[in-house]
Formats: structure tokens, C-alpha cells, sequence
């Protein structure tokens, strides 16, 4: 039975935020949840609420990783703490997944060196999903699990994202692009003409290079890139979203025509942000690692702890990790085969 | 005496926007101009307007260059491109900067092969202006000059980038911040961190590492990175700026109140349109070429071709590239010097 372990102590407004979205999403999907936190926090919280006829447990964390802690520090010295706890009852399989808004670098190595990458994997990808123009979003991997990347860790993030989107959003052929500097062949660094050249050969519906411009345009389903790049970009869209609102409403707030337009147009605005929020589309997959593990924001709302549940819930339902290694395993792209 | 060419031939829409926004730039700014292109296009241009008191000659280039030719093509097969001919009267010293709206690969190309680098620069590196939150204006390089850096390169564009902030944009002592994963030191991919390193010994404002939701908030002058980075950076912008506009008004045009609203906001719509215009911050400068040549964006309106102008005779009254060449030597930083 699928049990998701919910890091209580993670975001910046935990663990309100955190056992909120946690029962949302036990009543409104069903899911069983184990709350994993310091329970004196937890508890009368949950006192709060109605819970009944859902099926909520306390896990007792005594310590709490923060956003200054460094991923190794945090995993070394921090034995107690909540994100260590949940990957624990993952790995021991009394849960299937964990979501967790904490500090991310601790999340990842946590999972990486608690739980383990799936044997044909070489480099878990962290992805996350965009909002795009045309309403179906996309995926984006790696957005910062591995800032230095191989061509053949590029390929294996292309068969995952390629995966994820096939099970998860259903799409049947997902499109997937190389994201360089140019759509040309041609176009790019060293590494993605190397990695540009594999995918060509790779089963899937690789269209080519797509460029910074392409990613919200929604014509490409996943795009592959190293976890630098990867990362500024989502920082990026981030940084410029609020940045547009900002102007948007300084420019609103000028004139008194304009007050009286935005009063209007209210409505139109909310929609707006909502399109590009980033808490509906539920965390970031870590993808290539036993077990679930989806990465929240750390300014997550319940909306968004919620939204991450579902999203582990569906990767368990479908048996991504089932799916990873079976097409793995099928491509050759097995560690022991590269290893011969 | 100050005298620009512009490239005539190179924008979408092409050789209009060129001679107007020249005119346009002779008129304003009082600069010399020399439009290169053929004749028998911008003759007639120019007997629609009024230029009397302007000084504006024609050079005729019969060729030119597409957005579909590869630089090295367009460089070697079409030597009389208006691209070319432009970058000859500047090494002939009969101009003192070029503006082109053309294929960014070929003028940056023919800059380079035609005019060539400073003695003291390895790699010359392509500059963009970008709005921030606070009004003041952002430098980011390299935006597509070299795809494939060493730590040496950019400490380079690290030092370009603050003698173009200064003596452009008069700041004092710019804020110059490396494009990077995560505010702390430690963070980065391997060229990175190499990177900080060499910058925390320059003799700049180095403010440490940035991250890609900081580019626009306007606390950094200058932002330091490698070419492939920054053209996603670049064209990811482009493309959340046209998105963001989409779904914005598709949202207002949903409902009647929204549409009411949305006229009563036209004009602080306007305005935020205009704060992240690109045609108003006049072109990409490719620092550490002899003599100054912008490159302006292929969509460009006339006044991104007035702006570049502008530009351009700002980086010759200023000297620019004398102050790289002093700054570099007085650094250590000539080519000479590394190879030793």
C-alpha cells in the first residue's frame, strides 16, 4: 500500500504549511500519511484540525535541518533530523515516497546516500515542471542534482524525463529538446554537441536543440539539460516572474486610471499568477532514486505540500522507477555495462 | 572625428528600420553616419526624408549576409556583404564603430577576422543590457561570443564588464557578481569556482556569487558568465517576456470586466512594456574588438538601431577600448603575459 512520508520541518513556514497540505491531500486523494517532525509541533496542529476517517501518523524527529546547513553537514551530523528520518522509512519500506520543502542539497544527499540511486542509474536528475503558453507544461531536468555533466548523464536525464512524461502527464510521445544556444545541429557547447549526438540515436522523439526562448512556448515536453544550466534557469524564470509582477504593479499603482483598470482587471491578474504558480504543479521528482523523493519549494504553501503528495502518489501508482529500470536495462544503459 | 557605420542590410525588416533609426540617431545625436548596403534599397530610403544638416553617406555592398548563413560562410563567400564592408571602412579607420541588426554569428565573426581582437584580450566577449527591478540598468557577459570558456576568460569579461558599467553607465564602482548556482562561495559547477577564485583577487567590486533570480533585481551592475549560459539567460528572457505578455492578455480578454479594466490600464501596460523593451537599451556591445561594433537584434525597430547608435558613439567619445587595453596592462592580463 502506498504511504507517503511528508517532511514536516522543511519549508520556511513549516510545520504549519507542511501539515496542512498533508491532510489536504490525505482527504482529498485518499493518500495514507506519515507526518515526520518534532511532535510537540506537530501534534497540536493536528489537534486543530478534523482528521478524521484519514490515515495520519507521527513519525518523532528531534532535530530539524536548516537552509544554512551544508547537504554533508546536514547528513552527518544531523542524524535525528526530519529529512534523515523520512529517507529512512523509506528505506526501510514502511513508506513509498517522502516530500520534503527543506534545504535541497540536504534532501538529494540524503536520499542519494540513505535510500540509494536505482542500480542502473549513474546520476539522479532533479526535474521540475513548467507552465507553458500553451497551458500543457514541461519538464525540465537536471535543475541541479549535477552541476558538471557527462554526455551520457545528459542521455540517462532524457530517457527519465522522456519516462515522466509518458506515465505521469500521459503524453505518448513526448517531445523531447536539448536545450543549447541555437535550434541548428550544429549550435552549442562541447558538451551538448557531444550529448546532441547520442539522443539522435536514442528511442525517443528527440526534435533537437531548443533554445531559452522555447522552454515556455510549450512546444517541447521535456528538455534536457547539465544541472547548471538547468538551475540558473529556474532561478531565472523565478527571479523574472516576480520581477513582472512587481513592475506590472508598480506601473499599475501610477496613475489613478490605471488604479481604477487594475480593479477590473483583478480577476485576469489572479489567473495570471496562478497559470505560473509554481505550487500547483507539485515539487521537483528526484528522479533515478529508490523510492519517491519530490523536493518542495522552500516557500511552499499547503497548496504546493499538497500538490507534491499527489504527484508522489502518481509516481508510485505508476512504477516509474519500474519504468526507468526496465527501459534502462532494454537501452544498454545499465553502470555495468558502461563499466565493460 | 567620430563616424558610424550601420549596417543596412541586416534586420527582419531591413534596410527601413536601419535608415530611419540612423537618421534618427544624425538627427538626435548629431552623429556622422555611414549606411552600408545597396544603394538602390536606400537611396530611395533616403529621398523620402528631410536629412538636410545631417551628415549621411552611403557605402554600396551588394551582397548580404542571411540569418541562415553560417558565419564562416558569410565571411569567406560573400565579401562584398554589407557586414564586411562595414567592418573594412572601421579597420581602415574610415569609421570608428559598427551597427548591425544581422546575423550575430557573422558579425561577430567578421568583427573578429576583419577587424580584430585587442592585443592584450584572449576572447572578445558579447555584452547585453538588461532592466532590472530598481531602473538601473544590468551588463551581462558573454551572451553567445564563446560557448566554451576557461576560468581566464572570464575573469577577462569580469574586467570589461566593469570598465563598460563605469564609463557607459558612470557607476562608480560597479557590483560585479559571477552567474552561479547559490550565493555561497563554495557553490558552482567547476568552471565557477575557478572563477571566483580569480575574481576574488581582481581589483573590481566583486560582490560573489549570483544567482539567476537575482539578475534582475538590480542589486548587481555586472554579471560575469560563460557564453552558453548567457545566451539561455538572454533568450529565456525574451521568451517569459513574450509569455508573460501572452497570458496576460489572453487572461484580460476573457471576461468583460477584465476587458474594461484592461483599457483603463493600457497605459501602465505601455510603460512596463517599455521598461523591458530591449530596443531601448541600444544593442550588444562585443567588448574587446578594435574599434566598437554593436550588435543589435534581429527584430529591431528603428529606434534599437537609434539606441545603438547612440551607444556606439558613447563607447568611441569614451574611449572604451583604450581603457581596456591600460586596464589590462596595468593587471597583467596580456595575452603575452599568460604565455610566459
Amino acid at each position: 500500500m502506498i504511504k507517503i512520508a511528508v517532511d514536516a520541518m522543511g519549508s520556511d513556514h513549516s510545520p504549519k504549511v507542511e501539515v496542512e497540505g498533508a491532510l489536504d491531500a490525505a482527504a482529498e486523494y485518499g493518500v495514507p500519511i506519515v507526518l515526520v517532525g518534532h511532535k510537540d509541533k506537530i501534534r497540536p496542529l493536528l489537534a486543530e484540525r478534523d482528521t478524521s476517517g484519514l490515515t495520519v501518523e507521527v513519525e518523532h524527529a528531534s532535530e530539524a535541518v536548516t537552509m544554512e546547513d551544508s547537504p554533508t553537514t546536514a547528513f552527518r551530523r544531523k542524524k535525528d533530523s526530519s529529512i534523515n528520518v523520512a529517507a529512512q522509512l523509506m528505506r526501510d519500506g514502511r513508506v513509498s515516497g517522502v516530500v520534503s520543502a527543506g534545504n535541497t542539497g540536504a534532501v538529494m544527499a540524503t536520499a542519494k546516500f540513505v535510500v540509494g540511486a536505482l542500480s542502473v542509474v549513474d546520476r539522479p536528475a532533479l526535474s521540475t515542471v513548467l507552465p507553458t503558453q500553451k497551458g500543457k507544461p514541461a519538464i525540465l531536468l537536471d535543475v541541479g542534482a549535477n552541476v558538471d555533466c557527462k554526455p551520457h548523464h545528459l542521455e540517462q536525464f532524457a530517457i527519465m524525463g522522456d519516462i515522466y512524461s509518458r506515465t505521469i502527464f500521459g503524453i505518448r510521445r513526448p517531445r523531447v529538446g536539448l536545450l543549447s544556444i541555437g535550434e541548428e545541429d550544429s549550435k552549442g557547447n562541447e558538451l551538448t554537441k557531444e550529448v546532441f549526438k547520442s539522443l539522435k540515436r536514442a528511442p525517443i522523439n528527440f526534435i533537437g536543440n531548443v533554445e531559452g526562448r522555447d522552454i515556455f512556448k510549450g512546444d517541447v515536453d521535456v528538455i534536457v539539460c547539465d544541472g547548471f544550466t538547468g538551475n540558473v534557469v529556474l532561478k531565472l524564470s523565478e527571479g523574472l516572474y516576480e520581477t513582472f509582477i512587481e513592475m506590472l504593479r508598480h506601473e499599475l499603482k501610477k496613475t489613478l486610471t490605471a488604479k481604477v483598470g487594475s480593479i477590473f482587471a483583478h480577476n485576469a491578474f489572479q489567473q495570471f499568477k496562478r497559470r505560473l504558480d509554481y505550487s500547483e504543479y507539485g515539487g521537483a521528482p528526484l528522479l533515478g532514486i529508490k523510492g519517491i523523493t519530490i523536493v518542495c519549494h522552500g516557500r511552499s504553501n499547503s497548496n504546493a505540500i499538497k500538490n507534491a503528495v499527489r504527484v508522489a502518489n502518481e509516481f508510485c501508482k505508476h512504477n516509474v522507477n519500474d519504468a526507468i529500470e526496465l527501459e534502462f536495462k532494454k537501452l544498454g544503459l545499465t553502470k555495468a555495462a558502461k563499466a565493460t
